[in-house]
Formats: C-alpha cells, structure tokens, sequence
C-alpha cells in the first residue's frame, strides 16, 4: 500500500491545479514503482488548510504544501532514495516558477507502518484484497 | 490514553453512517480494553476527504477509510494484538457488504507515543488530569 | 524545521481565540528555541474537527485540543525537554480556567523527520531553500 496525504494552504487557491498534483503522485507510484506499490492500494488526498502561521507570521503571502507518505514496511533504502527523490522533483518541477513567484515551502516525508487491511479495490487489478 | 482519527472519502456519503463508527471505535475503546485506555483519554474523530485520487483514478466509485489510531507506549504485543485484531474485525463487521457493493479499501495503523498532557474530563471517571 | 497541527473540537468555537494559539506556538519555536527551529521553516495549521466522540460519548462539552509537532532530527534531549515543556506550559496558560470552566484534554506529542525539501520562504530570512 501506499498513502499520500497533501496539506496545502489555502492562499494557494487558484496558485496551482491540486486534482493535477494528486494525479501526478498517484501516476508516479504507480507507473514508476516498478510494481513495489500495488496499484489498488494507492490513496493520495489532499488537507486544505484556513487556519496556520507561517515563519513570523508577517508575509500573508508565505504558503506551503506538505506531503506525508506512508508505506509498507521492507522497501529496500535503494528503492526509497530512488523512487521518493524521483517523486520530489517531479513535484518541484508541477510546480515550476511559483517558487519563484511568491515564498514557498514545499516538503515531503516518508514513514514506513504496517497495519491491518481489507480491500477490493484490488479485484479490478486482478489481485486479492 | 487513545487517539482515533478516520479519514473518509466523501463519495461514501450516505453509504454508512459515520457517528455509529466513531461510537464502535470510542465503544471498543472502553468497553473492551480491560482497562488499558482510560475512559477520559479516548478521543476519536473523523476527517472527510473531498479531494483524493485512488489507484489509476478511473473508478469513480473506488472509496477508502483509513484509522489512524495513537495509544501511549508500553502496552503488550499480545495485548495489542488481541485488541486490535477485534477492533479491526468489529469495523468490518459495522461496514457489512459494503466491500461486496463497491470498491473500498479499509485500514489501520498503530503507533505508540509519548507526550504532554492536561486533562480536566478524567474528572468524571474519578481519575486525575 | 518545524511543524505544528493543532486539532480542535468545534464545541470550542468561541471558547479561546484560534488565531492567537497558532501565532504563540509559532512564536515560541521563533523566539525561544535559540535558532534551533529556522524561522522560514516554522509551520503551524489548525484542523477544526467537526465528527467526533469523547471519552463515554456521554458529555456534549467534552472537548479536546490536540498538537502534533515534526521537526527535524538531531535535537538534544535536553533542548526538547526544556523546549516542550516551556511549549506545553504556555498553551496550558493561554488556556487558562478553560479547563475548569469544561471538560477538555489537552494534549502533544513530538516527533522527529527527515524528508525532502525546498523553500522559498527562507530568503526573506538570509537563509537558502
């Protein structure tokens, strides 16, 4: 499996496409995974944040987007570096110049958990749940 | 004590009713712990997700919810087997057929933590804050 | 860096000043953290919960306040205790007889990260992205 949970604030409204942004990840997991994340396990949703304070709270234009990660645990280091440097600059460069165009952090961290699971979604992938 | 958060998608709209699971989690929580959870520390809540993108993104129908639970350090393997384990199936159980109906994928993960607290419901139980 | 997500029960709507609590936590990880915490990296959100259930259920005012905290690896013990505890008293106090007046948990766990990124932000502070 493979969760994705993307903050943003909302004076980025109308900044970036977020549906775009969410594709992107999901696309990402899973076509260049090379088959670690199952496809039916991919979940990528986005948090829109009204409330927050950035740095000293004195730039109303200061923003962020946020992106936590959690997946099973046993992917190799090798894989991680690889698959999750891939994943970040791809999400720099959907976000070209804004970087540019106004002050903002983007972040994105990576946590491994094992759970408990029931699924079927996986059946239209031919897998089991 | 013992944090709960479920995350839902919004086209599960109407498809179960989300106070009655937030009380199974709570009701698990404290009814069958053995103690381990005081009362006055059970807090669960729900996030509705109204933008994500599950698997390849092309089954309007697919849904997911996800427990995300925080409970203090120190508890048993055996315990937080049995405990979850029952918890997980109790959950599955509430949802019914739904899995049959249409692409859902349920989850939870667990994880121990340490922190700060002040706590002035205890109070009701009889215990401290 | 440093994040902060403060949750909160909407049954605390009017009861203390949201805005106020984002801005002393992001005041104390500027001020008070002797630099550990870089100014352009300090991210404080607030996710208003509206499903929730407390403790028995039984009690309409239970409410709670929540606060996560990311930050970065490699912070002494001795910083973080002296740090949090300094945190967690402050947010007690802006709280004040709130705790007397309802029933209300107050709670934060800390947890360190390393991830990935880039930020703009930091330049109207001296420091790079």
């Amino acid at each position: 499996m493979a969760h994705a949970t993307v903050e943003w604030t909302d004076n980025l409204e109308g900044a970036f496409e977020l549906t775009a942004l969410l594709r992107l990840i999901a696309d990402e997991m899973r076509l260049r995974s090379t088959g670690v994340f199952p496809v039916g396990g991919i979940r990528v949703r986005a948090i829109r944040l009204s409330d927050y304070v950035i740095a000293d709270g004195a730039g109303p234009d200061d923003a962020f987007i946020n992106i936590d990660v959690k997946m099973g645990v046993g992917r190799s280091e090798a894989f991680r570096k690889a698959f999750f440097d891939q994943l970040f600059a791809a999400v720099k460069d959907f976000l070209g110049d804004l970087f540019e165009r106004r002050p903002l952090a983007l972040s994105m961290y990576v946590e491994e958990a094992e759970g408990w699971k029931h699924n079927s979604i996986h059946r239209r992938f031919g897998g089991q749940g």
